[in-house]
Formats: structure tokens, sequence, C-alpha cells
């Protein structure tokens, strides 16, 4: 007999539909969304964390469907007088999204921690669930390449993913304790399932991972771990996680996907489009469901959340 | 007989129109702008400097000449998005203006001094013309009132100026230097005239006459000193300065400006519609120039910044 808490871990824009969707079907008490800080970065003397905005904007429905991310009704005045500055441009900060930039890294040199400013932040744009860094401490993801380690940033935006990647390291992770309500979650006597979001695994889930006992506390869970997997019609929908696997040794495969994860996994939910993986993912142990998981509207988001919830034994009415 | 190099001392907007006149008029190198600092502030983690933006932006063609003040074509989406997450939202930073403050802060923070950043920002600006800060290191004006001493942005800005002012201080002045340019002009063999531009005497222009050597420097000099008054028909065109001057006791008139400059001033320029105050500063032994002082096109400015130099005795040709 499990509880009916649930707690999600995401990375950036594939993970923060999952993580709306959830919101939109879960209440407020029942979900503790933790989001991966491991992209944060300090650029031009502010703090950025894409993947924690990403979630923010999505579930405040403040989010650009069409560009695919970042704030809708943007502008780049402050962008374009930066540049005219010639300060570095290879970022792009729109200007609602600089409101929040300024907003946190004041906070965070005010002496408060992540976990706070995010609390304000989210609930000042209405936000009744809580979205909680995985970390309070700076963790940093940085890939491997040939010519030395990247910060993840310039890796994916700067060097617009290029360089070929040997290897992926969360500098800091080893210091960083989970943030306390992430912390909470993981003990919380309620647990009822744990949903790991369509993120990447190498980049946006395992710093979350990495972290000191995260892992721990997941294998020793009584509680079903749920993955929906990133890959659809055997590639990435967005970003590098082919391309990754591929320089890394891995087959471009939902069978990566659940060697990644290993025994943490109970169940994975892959794309219609890759049903054919589904024999090979049961075989290692796993249950399999098949089911369309490309969000693009609201229901879209809502149902793949229930299709989870579900295959973890949460009713959702 | 004395050189060329000419040295402005101003505030902010209607400093800012005699300097861009000045600009129009001399040569870079015969013309140092020293910009008032004391109204700096830090706010939500930027360093603003109102006055060195208001300088630049009018040589640069970028005010808003309509409003006033800040860069034309602004927009203010980065100030909505801090309203709506509850942040200080008394100040009003556009977008384009954003760019200027997040690029300064940045610099300061990498440790570059004020002079550096500002150079290098005209600079990418466009502007040939040296626009160079008081001094390096900071100093805040603050205004007296029954509540106690207000930062200047808090009084000027926030409060509007309402609090009855019982003094005014430069919190910082006497342990900062000025500048590294300022310095060098005030020393310079080729000095040939020192301009007040029409700004708040208590405001603007005492700040930079209050740092370590420079009343001294301006009372040994052998140069003219003109000034041209910030006020028209015997009230201030803009800002607090009737207020104050009546605050302080003092009457809202010509007389007060020449009082207030005492013996660094050799000749003061003042507004046709106060031509009645000519013969009470001729008395005091300055030489008096009447002539419209308010600048709306860019044909003012420069026909003002020609009756300044030529108070000075500098050819314009």
């Amino acid at each position: 007999m499990t509880g009916k808490h649930v707690l999600a871990l995401s990375g950036g824009v594939g993970g923060a539909k999952l993580a709306a969707g959830l919101a939109a079907t879960v209440s407020p008490q029942d979900l503790t969304l933790v989001v991966n800080t491991g992209d944060d970065f300090e650029h031009l003397g502010l703090t950025i964390c894409p993947d924690i905005d990403s979630v923010a904007y999505a579930l405040a429905d403040l989010n650009d469907t069409s560009r695919g991310w970042g704030v809708k009704d943007e502008s780049w005045q402050a962008m374009a007088m930066l540049r005219s500055l010639g300060e570095a441009d290879w970022f792009n900060l729109g200007d609602r999204d600089l409101g929040t930039h300024i907003a946190r890294s004041w906070r965070l040199r005010q002496g408060d921690s992540l976990s706070q400013i995010t609390a304000r932040l989210t609930r000042a744009l209405g936000i009744a669930h809580a979205i909680v860094p995985m970390s309070d401490a700076p963790v940093r993801t940085q890939v491997g390449t040939a010519g030395g380690w990247l910060d993840f940033q310039r890796y994916f935006v700067k060097e617009q993913c290029r360089p070929v990647a040997t290897g992926v390291r969360f500098s800091g992770a080893l210091r960083a304790a989970p943030s306390p309500a992430f912390a909470a979650a993981l003990e919380s006597q309620d647990l009822g399932a744990i949903v790991i979001c369509p993120s990447n695994p190498y980049l946006s889930v395992d710093p979350i991972l990495s972290l000191p006992g995260v892992w721990e506390a997941l294998r020793h869970r009584r509680v079903p771990v749920v993955a929906v997997s990133p890959l659809v019609g055997g590639a990435s929908l967005k970003g590098p996680l082919g391309k990754l696997l591929a320089e890394l040794g891995r087959p471009v495969s939902n069978a990566s996907i659940a060697d990644h994860y290993g025994d943490l996994l109970d169940h994975i939910i892959i794309d219609s489009a890759d049903a054919a993986d589904a024999g090979g993912l049961q075989e290692r142990g796993l249950s399999v469901t098949v089911t369309p998981t490309v969000m693009c509207a609201a229901g879209d988001r809502e149902r793949l959340a229930r299709v989870a919830l579900s295959a973890a034994g949460i009713e959702t009415g």
C-alpha cells in the first residue's frame, strides 16, 4: 500500500510539458516537481535557471509554445542594446524573461536560497503547485569535448551541440544536498509514485540522480518509478539526445534509456512509433506502456500525465 | 593666454542637452564632459548611473526627447515582469536602458572601473567625445528630510521630491578622488574654459565640486568659468530646484545661483525671461549674457554651447 504523493523529476522544455500535465491532474498538496538545475549558469552577472523557468512558465501558461522556449509575447530590446554595447549575445535573453533573471539574481545576492526564491517567484506567477530546485547549492553540468569540458550552456547554446561529446559531468554535485522539499518528498510516508519526465537522461535527469543520497533513496523506495521516454520514432524530439547517445557509443533506442536508468525503473512509457521496442523492454523485466507521447496541446499533456500516474497505480478519477 | 580645451561639468537631462551642444561644437580631443555620479544607485542588483546615461544617450541621439528621460523607442516588458513577481517598481527601468545597466553592473563586478566602463560603453554607442564620471569611487547624494536622510533616487523618484529638504550631503565624497580624466583635464596646460551646464547646483553640480581638490583647483584656475543658469523665468524648468531653493531659505532667482557658486564664477548665462536679473549680477562683478536658454532642438543646444564658449573667449569658428 503506497500513498498518493507524486514526485516528478524534470528537465526543461519536454519535461516541463509533462510537469504541466501532472499539475493539471494532481492537486497541489500531492505533487512535488523537482527540477534540474545543472543547466543553470551565470551570465552577464545574472543567475539563469533555464529548466526552473521552463517549468514555471509552462505551469503559469506564460510559455511560448510556437518558439518552444521562453516567455510568450516576448521582446528583445535589452539584448539588442547589450549587443550594440559589444556584450556577449550568444545567449538570447528576452525582456520579460530578464525580469525573472533580475529578480532571482537580486534575491540570491540578498542571501535567499534558490528554493525560497523559486517558491516566491512561482507563487507570484499564480502557481499553486510546488516547483522545487533539485538543490540549493550550485551544480553545473559540463560536457566533455576534444577541446576540454564545456559548461552546459556553452555546449548547448553557444556551440549548438556541435562538439562531439566524450562524457558528461556534474560539477559540484557531490557537495550539493537535495533541496529541503526534494528531500522531504523522497522521505515522505505518503509517497506513491515517482515520475521521470521525458527529459534527456544524461543531461537533465542525471544531475538530479547524482546528488548525494538520491540514487540510494530511489533504489530503496517502495513506490513505482515510471519514466516517460524522451525518444519518439527512434530519435530525440528536440535537443541533442540522439547525437549524444551515438557519440557515447549507445544505440539511439529505448533500450539505451532503460539501460541508463537500470534497476531504478519499474515502468517505461514509450511512443507508439516505437511500439517494436516493447518486447525487448519487457524481456528486461520492465512493464511497458505504448502510447502517443508527443505533447502538442494541453489535452495531450494531461492525458500523458494520467497514463503515467495510472502506470504507477495512482488513480486520477 | 589660455588653451582651447573645454571642461564641462554636467548633471542629467538639462545638463545633457548643453553637453550634446558642446559635443556638436567642439572636436573630441578638445572637450571633457565630467558627469555627476551622486545620483547613481544600486537597485535590484544593478548599478544605475542616471546622469552618465542621460549624457551618453543625448550624445548618441538615443535619448527620448518627448518623455524627457531614458532611451527612445523604449519598452517596459522586464519591468512588468518584475512587478508581477512582486519586486520594487518605483524606479521604472526600460528594456533598452536595462541593457546598459546589465552591461555596466557586470563589468563593475568584473573589476573594471566606472571610467573604463563608461569609455567602453560610449565608444560602443559611437560617441567620439569623452564622457567621464566625476569619480570612480561611489559618491551618493542624500537629501535631509524630517524623516532622516534619503538616498537621492528615493527622494527624487520614489517620493517625487515631496519631503521638505533640510539639507543635502554627498556620502563618500571625501574619500572619492576625481576620476583620472577629470583630474587630467583640471591640470591640463591646454585648458581654456570651464562650463557649468544648466544642472541643479545643489544636487547635480555640488557633488562634483565636493570631491577633494576640485574646488581648490577651480579657484586657482586661470581660465574662465561660465555657468548656464538652470532657471528660466524665475523657476526651474524641470526638477526640484525651485522647491529646494525655497526650502533652503533662498530666493528662487539667479542671485541664489550666483551666490552658490561664489567666487568660482566669472560669467553667468541667464534666460531672456530673467533679463531683469542682469544688473544685480553685474553688480557682483560677474559678466552676464542674456539669451534664450531653453533647448528644444539640436540647433538650440549648439547655439547655447557657442554662446557659452564665446563667453569664455573660445572661438568656435
